[in-house]
């Protein structure tokens, strides 16, 4: 397999735009992307992209989108294929695209993720997003996604001794990450006792425990990593990347305190960087609901199972700590339209391990390697990537 | 990259099945493509799936279809991507596939594609087919994609001299085809007289210039070349693959009686597989309208451009010429369940070039190369895949 380096990345602000429609949202990520290559590069050499969207086609009824959205950046012959796995489309561009430069068949490759949630999200009394869990046994039976990750949430208090406290804790720390994050939809903090009182959605979860309804974009350029000094001397290289599924179905799930998805995507890329949890310096995971990063806590190895609370208590995610967690904000805070969400992951990381989050106090100092993870849904499908600093 | 062959191939038959969902026919091909096997393989080793399908999640409401349609034929781990560009999902699952085996990574990785259409082609008066073609510029102004392409096959008949009567004889030459083949939807032949006089749907098409509406699933299993013997001791290899796009709206375009995606994609497949399409003995390409199989002819090389009618009038494509051309009965007359298709066409081949084609009539004798060639909306994204017979 070739490696694979990152060597621009660009996004939109996430929050709630009427005034722009999917095409400038992409637009948008696409031209401040290119313009992060250092050295430049001629755009007609990006000969493959991989789009990641979940109402394309349904929702916002812009069908084959892949081809249309590089057809409206100049790119009209470039070879496109829209990718979607509910809340991991993201992820999953990330990952086909790193798959196509390690074929050796491309040297620069296009992955972006585009959302426009505020024209789907109720259309017609019809839940686009609810689709994406299993619609036979659990959309049609009544359940949302907030119903889902609520009962993950009760049986992790139940078998493990979280309390409700631990969530709030999660959203406050994305909330107050956020602020300084000028692509975050919500840039204000929240005290605990805010947290912990909000509107009631699903018990235990309040309306703090959700991530948003967003629009947004997000693109990175990934390149052949013997060529990515042409572009500029500090890439990005990722070292490992695993994609693993599961039932959508919870009650066909072996645990759902963990999600095995995610347990098998983190083997697959520790194992291909050769690394361990222990060298992740900081990381971006999927907090749709303030379980779920607990939980990733645990599957992505940064502390046994059924612990992940106890990282909330000792400080070890905050930006200040040994592992900070989503410094961008997270879904929480920063914003989650669906199909960017993987791809602003990798572009948080790319400014980040680059040393250009220039904001006060938004720099993580001294990291060598990061880690991103998207999960579609209710843990169907779950995607991670391992990156490495590349000016070392 | 690693070589790419091709070991198991299986599909449902084409047509209308109200008793059967999404479910049930990406397991009826998934488990024929599994028996097609000759040894044998423990379907565990499958490491990772693409499926293409166009209205998952929106249109038949089952959204993050991949990881639900690989946990129903009990591979809920495996890692799966749904990819969609249209009418072309099914063969940008191929085109995927391909490369994820050409990059090392993976040894056995599954193509499939699952439409259902009877479930979505009108549902609460929405047409999900439509939104694959531009909506901004054509579908909110009021075309289908029978009126786009017969604005093409108006143009072609005014530069090149096209007659109504080439155009039928695409209907007749396939609908002939399809009689043999037990897989498709309409195994009947019709005349020429009937073929020129069927009800008007725009000009200058009928209804026999259409393509049907059709449900349907299809499977290919893809191995690296290197282990393929492992498996049969007749893989057929995949020697070439290439993809590539153009504007949605054909106003944007360089020519409308040629697609630029078709010409950028086959140029790709030729040049890896080192071959001329002189030396395709047979193909499967993309008729969704009868004009469409004759810009086919020039676009893939097998005659100069605006030539492709005299190919029919020398019968150069008929299954006793020198170059069958949807023996199958192509999407006119085998039928075209949208995901599926792209898939549909590459077990035709396979079967074909391993002389399994034993319905009296059906084998082509001799092949040596193949090509399949599928396309999306009006030519917004096109893939081409070009197999070579492995036991010689």
């Amino acid at each position: 397999m070739e490696g694979v380096a990152i060597i621009g990345a660009g996004q939109t602000p996430y929050g709630d735009f009427p005034g722009k429609g999917v095409k400038e949202l992409f637009a948008e990520a696409y031209f401040e992307m290119l313009k992060s290559i250092d050295k430049g590069t001629e755009p007609q050499r990006i000969q493959t992209a991989y789009i990641g969207s979940l109402s394309a086609g349904s929702g916002f009824q812009l069908g084959q989108l892949a081809p249309l959205l590089m057809g409206h950046v100049g790119l009209p012959r470039a070879t496109a294929t829209r990718v979607e796995n509910a809340c991991a489309s993201g992820g999953y561009a990330l990952y086909n695209a790193a798959i196509a430069v390690a074929s050796g068949k491309f040297d620069l490759v296009l992955a972006a993720g585009v959302e426009k949630m505020r024209d789907v999200s109720s259309s017609k009394g019809r839940y686009w997003l609810g689709v994406s869990g299993d619609t036979e046994y659990e959309r049609l039976a009544g359940s949302t996604f907030a119903g889902i990750y609520a009962l993950m949430a009760a049986r992790y208090m139940h078998d493990y001794g979280l309390k409700r406290e631990h969530l709030s804790m999660v959203a406050v720390k994305n909330h107050r990450n956020a602020v300084a994050n000028p692509k975050a939809q919500f840039r204000r903090e929240i005290t605990l006792e805010q947290a912990l009182k909000g509107a009631p959605v699903a018990h235990p979860f309040n309306v703090w425990d959700c991530s948003p309804t967003s629009d947004g974009a997000a693109a990175v350029l990934f390149c052949n990593a013997k060529i990515a000094k042409e572009f500029t001397d500090k890439p990005v290289y990722l070292k490992g990347f695993g994609a693993a599924s599961d039932y959508l179905a919870i009650h066909d799930r072996d645990s759902i305190t963990s999600l095995a998805a995610t347990r098998k995507a983190s083997a697959e890329a520790y194992s291909q960087a050769g690394i361990s949890p222990r060298e992740i310096d900081f990381a971006e995971v999927h907090d749709c609901f303030t379980i779920a990063e607990i939980m990733a806590y645990g599957d992505l190895g940064f502390c046994e199972p059924g612990q992940g609370f106890k990282l909330l208590e000792e400080g070890t995610t905050l930006p200040e700590g040994k592992l900070p967690v989503n410094v961008s904000g997270g879904l929480k805070a920063k914003g989650h339209p669906i199909g960017a969400t993987g791809c602003g992951q990798a572009c948080e990381i790319f400014k980040q391990l680059r040393g250009e989050a220039q904001e006060p106090g938004r720099q993580i100092k001294n990291a060598r390697y990061a880690l991103s993870h998207n999960v579609g849904g209710s843990g169907g499908t779950a995607a991670v990537f391992i990156y490495q600093r590349g000016d070392q």
